[in-house]
């Protein structure tokens, strides 16, 4: 039994032939014809599953999509993808046309948290929550083994929970979300202004000019000791913690597993973060406790878990 | 067919006979001896479901329990009840040996919210989020119109969400929790501030000494047009929006339900807080709203929601 698992991105087209244990066995690729319009880049997309796998074959069960934008995952439709120029375009359906196998489509961070939770570091538990910290903070919610997408899948914003009422500015509009706080944006603005407030912090030798700032700047530098970089780091860890101890608050999951460039840091990361929601756990001494985890899918977490929408639904 | 749903409070049990549709058929009662310790409760609750229903009755399908504190469902265990002086009592177990019937147990505000969605001012929702705003901030979530709880039943702990990093100091140890900001204690401490502030506030008029204080003082002044009153009403809602709009995002539900004793305000908060979500909900246009309701179940929706412990679990 095998699936095709579609990343779907705004400069490429990723799938992947995917067994039931989520490992790859073929892999292709097509530019994301974004000027062509939704058809072509579906009827592309038709071309490259059709290259991968054929239709005629019992073992193949089935194609999950993963997109970028807001998707209604019950009938298949994105309802907007800004970096696709989409809005109500009927993925599954017109796919369908073209390949008569059953189609499911979510939201592509939704699918690497899947992917995370059944094939990746996550695979142990059934409970999770995946939270990726890039440009934006978007994440997924895991709850039985299966996707948690919120009525009409407009759920999971995980990102968009306001940590700090009034506080720093954020793209959704509204004030003090966790995005504001805890994405790589968010960080890199901190570290600036660390730099500008510490003329003799070691963060302006890593680097020399603001432009050449990072997500790696204050977390290198911390490790040395320099003490501007230290307070960027604890101050990142603060509000990363505080996000995740609310996730725990309202979810209980077993474990946290957090995605994104800034989890290169490894235990260094995470053993901060630990410490930070050792003592702040709810409730009374047996209260359960979640681990903390990094993602180890990648770039191909989001293809995996597109499987895995076809591959939970079996479970039914 | 008919469930007995049961109550336990920290002064009295109660229970009811409710049939399918959510309706109370017989009601009993009977005084918590806390003194008498677990097993003298338990015979005392067996009592009363003997008073009220036929075990050979095959109609009797089974009974539901709210109970306050850290409950695991799955079991049927009361980890924690400070109220009751309970620690890892298996109150599922015992009461079975008492009556041999299907036993569900959960916590007793996600009861209450069970009760709400299936049979009271959410029946015609599926997945709802319950706030209640009592001395603390208790709730409960709806999903697909069952309960979600969480590992170990421990997830759910909606008032305990940390709104403002460093914020007001809570009862569970952190900073800055939904409870400290929408709780009927918050809505007093900072009524009583605005009025320490405001020496010529009509809320002295209302409320003559400090002690006097509760949850309507700034409600009922504000009505009368009171600027100090206002901006209390002003600081509760725009918490209360900020919390509610967090849920929102989390989960997209449907509906907020509202309990607790400031929500005999009805329309007066619940179009304040309408206004204050409208421009400030997630996404883009035709994201989907979700409908704010006060709750209507009263006293009952834990006992009434205990019972549907039983009917939901019988749809799967």
């Amino acid at each position: 039994m095998y699936c095709v698992g579609i990343d779907i991105g705004g400069m490429s087209v990723k799938a992947g032939v995917i067994d039931r244990d989520g490992n790859i066995l073929k892999k292709g690729k097509v530019v994301t014809d974004v000027a062509g319009g939704d058809d072509k880049i579906i009827s592309d997309i038709g071309d490259l599953v059709l290259s991968l796998a054929d239709p005629k074959d019992r073992d193949f069960v089935g194609i999950g999509i993963g997109c970028p934008g807001a998707i209604n995952s019950s009938t298949g439709t994105v309802d907007r993808a800004y970096n696709l120029n989409w809005t109500n375009v009927a993925l599954a359906e017109k796919l369908a046309r073209k390949i008569n196998k059953p189609i499911k489509v979510s939201n592509d961070a939704n699918c690497a948290a899947l992917g995370e939770t059944m094939f990746g570091v996550g695979r142990m538990y059934s409970d999770t929550i995946f939270i990726t910290l890039g440009t934006g903070v978007g994440g997924g919610v895991i709850l039985d083994n299966k996707l948690y997408e919120g009525n009409e899948s407009k759920g999971g914003e995980l990102g968009h929970m306001v940590l700090v009422v009034d506080g720093e500015p954020c793209t959704c509009g509204r004030n003090g979300c966790m995005e504001a706080y805890c994405s790589a944006s968010a960080l890199i603005r901190e570290t600036k202004c660390a730099m500008l407030a510490n003329k003799d912090s070691e963060m302006w030798k890593f680097s020399p000019s603001l432009a050449d700032v990072d997500g790696k700047t204050a977390f290198e530098c911390s490790k040395k000791g320099d003490k501007a970089a230290i307070g960027v780091v604890e101050y990142f860890v603060k509000y990363l913690g505080e996000g995740m101890l609310n996730f725990a608050n309202i979810f209980r999951p077993q474990a946290i597993i957090l995605g994104g460039g800034v989890c290169a840091q490894g235990d260094y990361l995470i053993d901060k973060l630990k410490d930070y929601c050792k003592d702040r756990n709810y409730g009374f001494e047996g209260m359960p406790r979640f681990d903390i985890l990094v993602a180890q899918l990648g770039n191909d977490a989001g293809m995996i878990g597109a499987a895995g929408l076809i591959y939970s639904d079996l479970k039914k």
